[in-house]
């Protein structure tokens, strides 16, 4: 275990501990460690934000004891004494697998735990932690059971860090995009239409047209030919491609329909694969880059979706591309170099990485195939990676049922994480539609396949986007780019005539023609995120 | 009854005449008129459209008799027993409300019918008429009864309207769209993906992406704004618009999640609507018209699904713009200027009319609002119509359920006629979703609506255009703008070369290095209607 997970966990015993203290009826349910520091779940009653303070004080206390951890392991009994107060705890000791159970001790508070801590709180600086916020949280997770009070704190090894990360937060929940976005109108959603599925505004449309067309000039160029298809289909479609019964669970009820049953399609490939297998192929003719900025719509509970990062419905940055084996490397560089190109050239993202998706082996049911196609696609793919040079990590049991994944982690200008892109090598489902080819032998052969999304979603990327520029979207993706301001209303007629000279020019531009002062007229400009404004008068 | 429905209704029954002669056994069904000619229905063995030949002879032989029309009433007793060889004419007596019933002799044939014949065969010109083709009819329409044979003739006042109506006719056979389609590869349909539900290849959608390109820049300089809204909603939504129940045999059938039935959408006004009501408005900002190509779904019966112009899914040219009441009559009037400004100086289409749909007041559960909202809405649209210029006819019951419609019908260069773009001026649907905005006189008032579609949906539009073009579209819409033909393969670098700087400057081209002859590939370039061929050779 690294040292810091260690000190998080630490912490959490610290937490429970100081609270013990304050409020000694309080039942304890569970304290993890999770990313960037730890929580802990209680009974406590009207425990308030404010109180928050002096809990965390209590722990640097502590903390300067020098506590010392001491664990060991006892059996079920005498653990179910040691914490007869308890209920949560002795709901845990029932359930454990294990004869005997480990508790550690420090100072007067015990706790049940597997372990993992400082030795000494003196490891502990204890100005590199902070408790940030309660919430609510049913236990173990089940609506069924009651609702405690998750207290969560945030710890890094040293104070310098911590600050970094706290700014970080609060600059993070300023560029927030569901609050930008309904601050600089990009999008809303509606009772009358439903959850996750977001409405674009005149505003909003805009960013998400000016993304698509740079991404239709951009694939043009890089070789690839856009199609349209339904956004419904016949089951046998979904059975074909093997997503039924695989995703059956993400994709919406069907729909009955003469006999056939019909769904909303939650992913492009299918159709694709079906409209490239609709003609005979030649060897001459690859490599065959379809794309589509498809709509998609899967299911996900009401309670889950948030602003356009969990969404019901979105518009993939979509392509598959249809080529022979002996291509499958060097088309999936060139996909590669496209991101590097999207990112780095054209957003600005310095941070990225991949995570290299890999079939679990011991988990055969939850992908198609058998090992040698794996084994193929995996060593095609993780070849490609090395060779791009971009960072990765491996993640095992992470990938598709049809192919091992690349999928890339970008990082905002304040070092906010989000997957943006997944891409996969595909083996499996092109022989499910039975696609081949006749080679250069006059013998069929069978088509392989990649999957591809550089820019995600439009909902999860333009989040990202609004995260990213704190909502001062770069020129070209404004959604007014030119504000033009009249000093008092005697200007009003001059600045519609310069307006019209910049409209010709192409200029998007909002002309402030409301009674208001010019300051105020200013200010709002700026909180819209405007680039230029022209303020038009007497000189 | 016009000259030309006499001859038409004559010429059916001396098919009916001609046929019995040379098949006695034959049993009538019944013989209208229709557009352009007539046809009639019986059950025969064994008709072969070689046959026609000699029935169109004969009936042209009967025409030179100089036949007389005699009708009279009869009663039901006297008539089924003159049909008692004919059952499906007895069908048709004993159904009849009246107690006498027509018929009417001509020569020897005698048929039971309500009359509106020319006096005499002499005023029928043999050669304006032909017999055309056979076809399966069921008995009055249902499946359930037996299939007759019908066989369809055309017919007018003179020889030489009948050749022009014939060439035209095969002209269109030739320019059919979903021939068309197919040869220059535009579109396709699956068996995985279902009837109805076109796939666009590549080249198809080059074609509606340009189309698209060019409404949006159009319609931005006309001072359109885009939006973006999902394919599905809650149930509750398209109640509120009034769609349910009044368009329920239209729309898909519902998918359950959550506690909601949500529905895909037929129409886009209903989320536009929603999403209008989102903020709450000014009389400042009106007109605000927003936009959206928008996709919706349609149930069609499959038997009734047909290439383009019936499909169960399309994108529509749509936009929803709302307006005070004082705005109305302007604003549809600009939304005409606009269609002019498309089919006439864009598409050049020359002969274009509006059918003016109005409410029947005798079917009040078809059609929602009172009396008082009607006429105003009937007389806003009229005027606005009547000052356009553009000719128009008035139809009785055609409204929509929330208001009068301007419909479009539109020639193509070789005059078939399809309705192009529907539109309509609405103040029941605002209402409905309870749209207001603030006066000037600080009060809350109405918001009113007009629906507009100039270019009605991808579909039926490209469908229109195919076969007016006859495939040979212009260069904006060319899928390949230029065919680089190398003249040996010795050429194939340096047309690579010529591509290369002919695709900087972004036209759309193919390199024909097939190893074919120089004939061929020309041949093969002309075939698919490419406006330029690049001959690249020495010279």
């Amino acid at each position: 275990m690294e040292n810091i997970e260690k000190i998080r966990h630490s912490l959490a015993h610290l937490l429970a501990s100081a609270v013990l203290e304050f409020y000694p009826k309080t039942k304890l349910g569970i304290g993890p460690t999770i990313e960037n520091g730890f929580y802990y779940d209680m009974e406590i009653k009207d425990l308030k934000p404010e109180d928050l303070e002096k809990i965390e004080a209590r722990m640097k206390e502590l903390i300067k004891e020098n506590q010392k951890f001491i664990g060991k392991k006892v059996s079920k009994t005498v653990a179910k004494k040691l914490f007869k107060n308890q209920p949560y705890k002795l709901e845990l000791i029932k359930d454990l697998p294990e004869k005997t159970v480990g508790i550690y001790q420090n100072g007067n508070f015990l706790d049940l735990c597997k372990g993992g801590h400082v030795a000494n709180t003196k490891e502990i600086d204890p100005n590199s932690f902070k408790l940030t916020k309660i919430a609510g949280a049913y236990w173990r997770g089940s609506e069924k059971n009651k609702m405690l009070t998750r207290i969560y704190g945030v710890a890094f090894s040293t104070e310098k860090e911590l600050m970094t990360y706290l700014k970080m937060l609060q600059e993070a929940e300023k560029r927030d995009h569901r609050v930008l976005g309904q601050k600089l109108d990009l999008f809303t959603f509606s009772e009358l239409v439903g959850p996750g599925l977001p409405l674009w505004t005149p505003k909003g449309t805009v960013i998400r047209e000016e993304l698509e067309k740079f991404a239709k000039q951009t694939e043009e160029k890089w070789g690839y030919q856009r199609i349209t298809t339904p956004h419904i289909a016949k089951k046998i479609l979904f059975e074909t491609s093997g997503h039924l019964p695989y995703y059956k669970d993400d994709i919406f009820p069907g729909m009955n329909i003469d006999d056939d049953r019909y769904y909303l399609k939650a992913m492009n490939c299918p159709i694709t694969m079906a409209m490239f297998g609709q003609k005979p192929h030649s060897y001459r003719e690859f490599p065959v880059r379809l794309a589509e900025y498809g709509t998609v719509y899967r299911y996900e509970l009401s309670g889950v979706v948030t602003g356009l990062l969990r969404t019901r419905g979105f518009t993939q940055n979509d392509a598959h591309i249809f080529c022979r084996e002996d291509q499958l490397e060097e088309e999936f560089i060139n996909v590669m170099k496209l991101h590097q190109y999207y990112y780095r050239d054209v957003f600005e993202i310095k941070d990225y990485y991949v995570r290299l998706s890999l079939r679990d082996k011991s988990k055969k049911e939850k992908f198609g195939g058998n090992d040698a196609i794996w084994k193929k696609a995996e060593s095609i793919i993780r070849s490609a990676v090395k060779k791009s040079g971009v960072p990765f990590k491996e993640a095992l049991g992470e990938a598709s049922f049809y192919g091992p994944k690349a999928d890339y982690l970008i990082k905002s200008s304040i070092g906010k994480e989000e997957t943006a892109s997944t891409n996969q090598i595909d083996f499996i489902m092109p022989k499910r539609f039975g696609l081949s080819y006749v080679g250069q032998d006059g013998k069929q052969h069978d088509v392989v396949a990649i999957h591809r999304a550089p820019l995600g979603s439009h909902e999860r990327f333009i989040a990202f986007l609004i995260e990213h520029f704190a909502g001062a979207f770069p020129l070209w993706l404004s959604p007014v780019q030119i504000a033009v301001i009249p000093i008092s209303e005697k200007h009003f007629d001059y600045a519609k005539k310069v307006a019209e000279i910049l409209r010709a020019q192409n200029f998007r531009l909002e002309i402030m023609d409301q009674n208001e002062t010019l300051g105020k007229k200013i200010r709002e400009a700026e909180m819209q995120k405007v680039p230029y404004l022209l303020i038009v008068g007497n000189k």
